[in-house]
């Protein structure tokens, strides 16, 4: 089967390139980068070598279509939604990175991303793309919206909780740590080396825009309204999520509770793994991998439980994640192409 | 004047020796360390060349007693107590870094330390060293016990808020990131490079020793109970401790109250910056400092009041702190010696 | 096809562990680790959890050789030797990643390594384990001797040219860098990250055990004597390793010459990539990969030329290279169950 | 003592106020920041909170000439010409730290930097500001070229050799290898933390601009030509400057002998420290020191010496040795405000 990436030349769409070069059913035919239009892949990328022969190409709607049986748009947002309907309508699959088919409520959209929606007939179809809790939705669809990474790691640490009514999932805290590769490829102050190496800092307290996306599918799953405090951080390493969670249950509930609930919700799955209570996952161990790393500890004095999960932000947390949905929609084992470990040390 | 430090090859120890190297009015006159006695300073740490000659002494309390006017102990804690009570019978003022005395309540000690105080009558003399809150007491102390780097970044960041009654102190959730130095130069799994690179890992997750210290000293500040829930993590650094702190306020209280709140208590402040609302610190700016910078923000909506503070943990969380407290027992600017300014990038 | 692993609890041994698991024709059926025998593999290494129900065993000879057709030794060196002969003995083909079997000559051993050896019979038969140079005795061998990270780094980079006869390969300057994991699990204060982060430092200069092997090997492929200036030095990242060679060529010689030579040598080599004249490696690109980037300078005026690869130490410099020996062995495909790509950024 | 900065907001300029915010004798009267003009220096560097109340100016020769008795240029090459002429004939002393005044020769200027030379009148006039060879020199100047960290870190390694008239200086081997933060303030992909973060590489193979430089000096001290071979390469760290300098003496020379050029050369330097034969630096020893430490070995079988200086290439590299060089053009001690030791760890 052939895929095309459009936006293929950040992290995102080199991370697609990365795990679909070990995928048994897939190649990447197709690969278009605006700016580097004409450039081979291993210049910007030496680590892809398994594309030797491969350039960049501006993006053209047909031609991607045409020669490709799925396609992943890579674009930040704003961009998606300007060639995904093309696509869709040209009969295409689209799997899409970006945040423009993530939100319900296109009021949330504008809200939370300064700008209108310019095809929000789409976000009813759109199915949200985390496989652990929407695999059905994502087996239909013809277009999925694969969550970020800040989502996907507190949404994994919540949802057996939100949708066994678990108190405190309402009104939870979540205080994420990423790696900086989580800002992308574009240069930035807060992505140069000599700031950010050796430091820890909060950003974007109180308005980030991941916010609207995680209250919404929580508010789903624990069939009532789910507000969140979410505070990101930016953590010196290139890869890995750590969401910590706080929940208030107030002393009425245990950790063999606990236990019942992640264990049945998490049963069978291909990649998310509960490490226990009093077991805390590291961002290192899942490192380069689809996997997550989930660990809880219940304070019964204080009423405070922790929850807290692991993911590699650009694979379980973007690209790891869209080929996990793209193997649903085929049909395939959910774990085909993912099943490498973790890279540690 | 003289100054003894016992236990100088450990970080705290070292940096101890960093930091009076600048101070106009003191000299480190006698260094001990048990397990390197008679090795040169500098062939453990070759950037304190300020010592050339010098060598680590095995610990003798009579020569340490003749050889300074006041004495540094920076030892672990159990160990502390072993010397300290025989230092201030020998008529020194001592200066204690380890946890042997920071505690009121000797229970509590026994509880999360798990052995048994053998001086438990210092334990109402020995005055709380952090200077923002107990300069007085600290200015007429015999033994000053200097607090460590989670309860100084925690409680500079909720002294303001204890204090003024504010709402949500009581229940506060503490997630504090640390850098590795913190766990000393003890060899340890979790401090080996390739572990900790590149990671972000919570550990002692509900049962941290340093949560009773800053319960008790918010807990008076407050003139009520303070539960908190405390939360460390592994940053992949050296240096630095950010603490973010999360309060419900329900809305009842604003951010322009909040300025005033840690503007009134903060001004004169040699050390402590409050940076503003939605001012945010970031590690690496007070870095080789003995600053802590703090900011917050408020979420009208959610009732959520989230504080933040940076601090190096081996200065203004350790050695720089007990310098500071040195100044003040001895009437001198508590500035002295500690002017240097942040090293960033 | 079943692998047993003696000394699976280093980071050699989980890298084989690693790598295997995504092997189509292995599965590791037997790891021995002394220390941990009875433990969980990812209470250890929370990445392994492809090995959710294996537990370390303590070595055992008998029980090693029944339960698998190949048998990788991950010991440190002296400790192979131990075991060896009698897996051996028993029948079973050996693929030892210490430096036990890598020299032919003994007195050597005896210098460098300053233990006698208790197995010198075997040099002659074990094979050096370097497929790009060494294949056909790979193939035959029942005893492999895998070189180590810096030997693997340093001859790929300089095999062509001894081989081609040119000029400057006997005198050559050998400048390597290397991530803290080649240092191993083992704690150590130059490997405590405290001391290794944001730090640049030689060790070993003029005395690396490493540089005799090297010789050996370059020497061969000459035909002539070379003797080499190898100095290693620790970067504060977890893997890789950079050489950067120098050769006195007194300006004979072009960069022409050079791409002809390089070109030749690894045409078709699964996975030695030469990136040309003025285009250099980095190591990130190749983390966690078997892969090895080679580039190249020619300095005319000043007669020198600088040649630079970079690898993966714990894969292609240790466990990667390993699985790359058994499966020629085993007549498979080099590359098999070895195509992972380098996980970056 | 009143200095101005021009190129404040860059990490040299920074790195000054940092510096002089700890002198006795001197304080930061004017700022300049073309890009910054009218923000504070705090929101571009929280860390310089000495300079609350200071924003950066608009650069106007008139202003910095009336407001300053001594003025430090901290702008990229090309641009620092274009203003130190006319602070010159303003009267002023001038102590630049960019490229623009350390070659004597105008057309090693012209085919390296690629610019023509606008006030090449004054290479002859400027001294070169490395107090250790030229401290005389520096004394008496109204105009002192700093140079920058690569020459720095290779000619305190090699300077007393070359002045002894040792083999194997001419065509002496230097591999060095840098913290990001030697690639300044400005945004590139090279110095982007995904990118670099746990990768070493190496640039600018064989065209190195600082090579002309090093060369000139040490021939000079040397008292004949001296060629060099000089690779930088770029290490995961923020700062420091490691340089590992290979020399060809045909074993013509010892150790002991060495020890005597080096401690006759240094005797009496305040910064530069000989650890001695087989005693070699690391750079976090010297982060955010002025100190740079050297150490050697010779190997009599290869004929080859080894030689590895480590620096902090923002303070030694840069502002520190600019404060050096303005300590002496004021006849102070040469170590005013500038003896804090390294921080380590």
């Amino acid at each position: 089967m052939k895929a095309a990436i459009i936006g293929a030349s950040g992290y995102t769409g080199a991370e697609l390139m990365r795990i679909l070069h070990g995928h048994p059913e897939v190649e990447v035919s197709y690969a278009s980068a605006h700016k580097y239009a004409g450039e081979k892949v291993t210049s910007l990328y030496p680590h892809l070598h398994g594309y030797a022969g491969m350039e960049f190409q501006a993006f053209d709607a047909e031609a991607a279509l045409a020669r490709s049986d799925i396609i992943f748009a890579a674009l930040p947002h704003g961009e998606a939604m300007r060639v995904v309907p093309s696509l869709l309508e040209g009969g295409a699959r689209v799997i899409d990175l970006s945040a423009d088919y993530r939100l319900d409520d296109v009021a949330l959209y504008r809200t939370w991303y300064g700008i209108e929606h310019t095809s929000a007939h789409l976000l009813s179809e759109a199915a949200y793309g985390l496989p652990e809790i929407n695999g059905d939705s994502i087996s239909r669809a013809g277009l999925v919206a694969v969550p970020g990474c800040y989502p996907t790691a507190a949404i994994l640490a919540l949802a057996p909780l939100a949708k066994a009514g678990w108190p405190g999932v309402d009104g939870a805290i979540i205080d994420a740590k990423s790696g900086v590769s989580g800002a992308g490829r574009s240069l930035s102050l807060s992505a140069h080396f000599s700031q950010a190496d050796g430091s820890m800092k909060p950003y974007n307290v109180g308005k980030h825009r991941h916010t609207p996306e995680m209250e919404e599918v929580l508010s789903k799953l624990a069939g009532s309204g789910v507000g969140l405090t979410f505070t990101p951080h930016l953590a010196p390493m290139s890869r890995g999520i750590l969401a910590t969670c706080y929940l208030r249950t107030d002393g009425t509930v245990t950790a063999r509770e606990a236990g019942e609930v992640f264990g049945a919700f998490y049963a069978g799955s291909a990649f998310v793994v509960p490490l226990g209570s009093d077991a805390f996952p590291e961002t290192k161990a899942v490192c380069g991998s689809n996997y997550c790393h989930i660990g809880w500890h219940l304070d019964g004095d204080r009423g405070v439980m922790t929850v807290v999960s692991a993911i590699d932000n650009l694979v379980k947390g973007a690209s790891g994640q869209a080929v996990q949905c793209m193997n649903i929609m085929q049909g395939w084992r959910e774990d085909t192409g993912l099943q490498a470990l973790g890279v540690f040390p």
